[in-house]
């Protein structure tokens, strides 16, 4: 941590930000520049709000030099973490494409689905069975029959099943079907919840929330990894800016990037990255060439008769011809799909 | 709603697009214009997805006409509503101001800003027990015994007692011994715990999501009034942007809008709004002449060794300060304080 | 400027960026901490590209400590520069509205508006002679006309003159019938017409770039005061966020963050940071209460026949009546208007 | 355009609003909704601003239908324009990378840099005689000296030359130079320095700017189709939203998005979008996987050394084995490079 003296700050502000500082357990080095006299703090200790450094008087301003993330982070371990899925893993070599629809609707179009993305190549079977809906009016999805349905059609097709949690109450009935659990951009910092899927032991994706800055991506990851499950998937879903031809800017540099800070598996969501369904071909192609360990697809037998976002999902031959686009992809940056 | 067809578009096409919009319980109008077809969608159906529109044939663009909220509308409810709080109300005449710390440290600091800030002319003691912390390492506050300490205070002042509820399985405890539960901006679109607070009857403080529009604000306030609990205070606290002089944005002009569009008392949070001390005033009374009905600011009894926010804190004499300065500019603006 | 190596970087790699370093001018102390090895880089050098060291091995940031900006900040003249307008200032005591069309339309129009916000008590009637259309075929604004209608305006009511400047070749016309040229938010990195208007001598109004940080503002106003010309303008005119209520986010918190760090006068825009009529009132009160030296606001004698800006125009009796507003607020801060 | 009118709005501000519409030369078709009772406006007439009609009592809101462009459309004409660069086109069948320098800085690194690139298999040379800096104290260019370096880099390796402009002074001496001419983010929305190089015929190269919408994007390409120079090139170079690991957000979202609306060619900047070199590869080879149609990468023999943007700058080698990788992903796509 570097804190930076006012340019007018008395001697007597420095040495009481020295003495504060040195409370905190960190060693302290002044250095005095021509404009300004900054404090380096040295020491790891990263239980204290050095923010509020801020509040004495004479400081104007604090650096953090530290990622506030431990775990999560490749300084930690710094070979990449693979993390099971169907007869494969995330995070290896290999490209992995988690498909199906936005929601479990009923049990027929859901086989329907789960058999055509099998055979299109998916590794998992997505479909939410609760759901987290912006107006409270809107279909809340079925509750612990879709769980059911969805273990069914993991059992035909032999896909796994990620699907949603939305609150701490759900976590074992959800962890009880499920091969995977997702965590949603709206629960990105829902600490209770990020806790309690820390203490159970199934894998569980990330999705980033869509105003969170890659630190606090990571953060949230540590929440779970801290509580001593570390089979965490990160995903970019896209977040909130001023653009407006899509529901999100899907940010695939958040892919490399993360890439380098952290041993996690890293996937993108194509469909909710954008919203439309007539980019989500060229977005997925982006994200494997990006370097994307995994994919998110949005795929509905009748896209514009689903319950929720018909706008961004692919139907079933759509799925399949994008499946081979992906591969020549994946191939040309000597990975497999 | 309004469906915009491709120019290419054909007759085929838009008599689908007229049968899918009728099938949703809507009536249909053609309008043929010079280089649009459009659809106009007339009736009041809020339960279908029609963005799903947009993966029919032909289809450019749906435009939707009504806002999606009801009850928190202004077109549903033209008078104000006014939440009780001590002995005032928010949402009226009179301007309240809810202070206190960011974190229930102690006994002794809470009990000094309590009355310290009673003092002063706050309504309201405001402190968290139960904390969100971005960092799994931070401190996650007292809990029950931050509750019974933020009651004790209450009782010895008279103040109020709002305080952050974080999870469904606090919300008894919390309801308990707070006067009104606060929902945080991480648990803004938490939709089990809107759902949660919906259900029980004292008063709650919603603050906006600091990625949310104003629609997706007025939808989860929608979501506590739709379980039938009526008293919800919105509040304005910054939002996400590209700006690094500040934590947050604070959107002043949120205040004013939201009050034309809906009856719910709005207040602003400078605190979080701008995340550095030395703005607090000057926003304040901005909030204030931009016609907030109240606002929450962060005061600790020594800012620099407060373990959350201190960055942002206010002394006990600086608040002391701003409220004079506050109740100058409401009476210049025809209100009291 | 503080140089953070990697956590596997070398020493030689360190040795290298230190000759580096030291080879931009500036003096080195390496810190050794229990996690990063940092250079401290001491020394004004603002000439060089630092971030170019991003480029060596083993860096991992770059962290700047000084402010970019030199002439503007309050660190070289910590007393407010006060800029002549009509017959007071701009930076003092008194809060200066400056009123006007957004377009000059034609000569009946302008005069009766200049008429009615001179009565009303504005320092300086705005109006575009040249206008910056975001579409080609729009109308582009009177030219030299338009700027002898409001040299007319303004000998017949007293009022100053603030009229927008779109390039280099105008300044010389401009600055003959203007009293101050103003730069629009789409020109506000047009580095070329910047140096243009700080070649000559009228005071400049700078508008804020809608994606500008503030020390890209400030760099853009010292663009102006490097060649000579020390009376600028700043005004806050809102910034491009996610938001959809609102054309753009008015972010009054510039206001004071700017009083802070430069001596220049700071006023605000409220109708092209709202871009909605409805809410120009409450966020004129805003800013004022926020501390802003003035405000620019748009007025029309029949707004929804205004050729650009219609929704954000007040009509000439809503000025009237939020004048009185203003003083109530400027008195109870105060100030004067 | 469709405009909403106020739930409590009366018959005769419908009339009134009715009787505007038709004023501005458009036909109109009153709905009565449940909810609210609309007016849909029909007719082609861009010339009017619709948005004052916002102004109008009653109205509660003004949608538009038409995209406000018109040349740039793909409605206007459907096939691709393919604009001549080198021996090739941008816009065809083949993906066209133009590398260079950020700023020609003397002629010894732009010849090693121009051989280079062209070995590497770059289509044209890019690289800045005269720069836009955010400082005014930083480098600004070699200017005329540095176009001559330019045009015997290109006389040496035949590659095209492409090469900011940047004010409407600039564009003879730039177009006697160079093949194309860039307009930067800075300028992409100085109206009079569109027009300058929609007047003359090399083609022009046009920078996104960061704040820039689709629709304002097509519209600043607009501005120079409409004065008769059809030949530009549209580049996505990053947006600016409230994520700080890259200097900018690279959207790539645009490029398929744009490819639907216009037909002109796009291509994309990794080098600018991400601002960081160790994220450039990945971002190119999804820019090419998105479907750009080129590339501009900045490319230095000694990035550490670069005067300007060293922090996202690539060495000669690193070049090398980038276009090997763009090459693969080319083909797995169907395309050539």
């Amino acid at each position: 941590m570097i804190v930076v003296m006012h340019k007018d700050s008395s001697e007597a502000e420095l040495q009481h930000v020295v003495d504060r500082v040195q409370e905190m357990g960190l060693e302290t080095v002044v250095l005095r520049g021509t404009n300004r006299t900054v404090i380096a703090a040295i020491g790891d200790k990263r239980n204290v709000d050095k923010e509020s450094l801020l509040a004495a008087p004479g400081v104007e301003n604090v650096v953090p030099i530290l990622a506030p993330y431990k775990i999560a982070s490749r300084d930690a371990k710094p070979e990449s973490t693979e993390v099971p899925i169907d007869s494969t893993t995330l995070g290896g070599q290999r490209v992995g494409v988690i498909a199906g629809p936005c929601t479990v609707e009923d049990r027929t179009m859901l086989l329907e689905t789960a058999h055509a993305v099998k055979e299109a190549g998916a590794v998992a079977l997505r479909g939410g069975a609760y759901k987290p809906r912006t107006n409270p009016y809107d279909f809340q999805g079925l509750g612990e029959q879709g769980l059911e349905y969805l273990a069914e059609a993991a059992e035909q097709t032999g896909l796994s099943v990620v699907t949603e949690v939305l609150g701490c109450e759900h976590v074992p009935v959800v962890a009880k079907y499920a091969d995977v659990l997702q965590i949603g951009t709206r629960n990105a910092q829902n600490f209770q919840l990020l806790s309690a899927v820390g203490e159970q032991r199934k894998p569980v994706l990330l999705k980033r929330g869509m105003s969170a800055k890659l630190d606090e991506f990571l953060l949230a990851a540590e929440y779970i990894l801290s509580r001593g499950n570390h089979q965490v998937i990160l995903c970019e879903r896209g977040i909130r800016t001023f653009e407006d031809h899509t529901r999100n800017t899907l940010s695939l540099s958040a892919v490399p990037e993360l890439k380098s800070r952290t041993h996690l598996p890293v996937i993108a969501d194509p469909s909710h990255g954008t919203g439309r369904r007539h980019l989500v071909n060229a977005m997925s192609r982006a994200a494997v060439a990006a370097g994307a360990d995994g994919l998110l697809i949005e795929v509905h037998p009748d896209p514009e008769r689903a319950v929720t976002d018909g706008a961004q999902s692919l139907n079933c031959q759509e799925f399949e011809a994008l499946m081979k686009e992906l591969k020549t992809v994946a191939k040309a940056i000597g990975r497999e799909m």
